[in-house]
């Protein structure tokens, strides 16, 4: 067995959305147990400048269906950014899960060296695939699923470490 | 160039400990300038039953070192826990950086197939080295560098993601 492209980004994508699924399930019992008002959660913030929840959520989904679609070379699917209950934000996951799980090893293996450009609003951000995935697309979605939890634990949803990794 | 072990893992790690120190430097400054005592962000939380500022440092790097001497075979260098102001947590990030940095790429590569295994306090996780630094190490590195940057955003520190993500 050797690491490639295709070990180290689709199968990882699927396993954070797996873990991503399961923690806004339980979000969802944990509201509808407490009599909390779903939306309470998902338009929570940890600042007044960050985004809610349903935004990291789109966010970490749009991570990864574009950190697929580019280094397997085939278009992003565009979701519209409506989700407004745990039960969008399901779908959306799903949608991703799905799409990704269309995107061959071949397609993807071999993209070490392919030129990635990454539009910021301030700044264009050129990569390798290998340094695309590694020290942007990864550490990006992470980032964005880290922040999902840390919103839910500091509104009181009974979350642990293992929800995130996911099972071994 | 194809993608490996190494690559995957400690110019990772060492880029993720370089964004660590630049965050806490920001952390010190802005503690500084407002005349905040540092003690009350090395000790914040983002829920009652969170680990503050300073044990998500000490996880983070913990994470670094253990998961490169896994990976690379050797022992892994214990710390005290004992990090009370940001200086002592820029020294022990320096400290694992240092210790990472001496790791060669034959070290490293090849180990795939390593068998690696984890003890948490439920249970014994059973990895290769490959699923052990794709599914455990580096989630599990982000998601406290993250909370790292969460704690100290929920605190008013002026960040932006890309002083997470690093330069390009």
């Amino acid at each position: 067995m050797s690491l490639s492209m295709y070990e180290a980004s689709i199968p990882v994508f699927s396993r954070v959305l797996t873990n991503l699924s399961a923690i806004l399930g339980k979000a969802a019992a944990h509201a509808e147990s407490q009599g909390i008002d779903p939306a309470v959660l998902i338009n929570a913030r940890l600042a007044p400048d960050m985004f809610p929840l349903s935004r990291q959520v789109q966010i970490a989904t749009d991570a990864v269906k574009g950190a697929a679609a580019r280094l397997a070379q085939v278009d992003t699917p565009s979701f519209a950014d409506t989700e407004s209950s745990f039960a969008d934000l399901q779908e959306r996951v799903a949608k991703t899960q799905a799409f990704i799980q269309c995107i061959s090893a071949d397609q993807v293996n071999g993209s070490e060296s392919l030129p990635i450009s990454i539009k910021t609003p301030n700044r264009e951000l050129n990569f390798s695939g290998q340094t695309f995935l590694l020290s942007f697309a990864l550490p990006n979605l992470y980032f964005h699923v880290t922040t999902t939890y840390a919103i839910l634990r500091h509104n009181g949803v009974a979350l642990g470490k293992m929800d995130y990794l996911g099972a071994a």
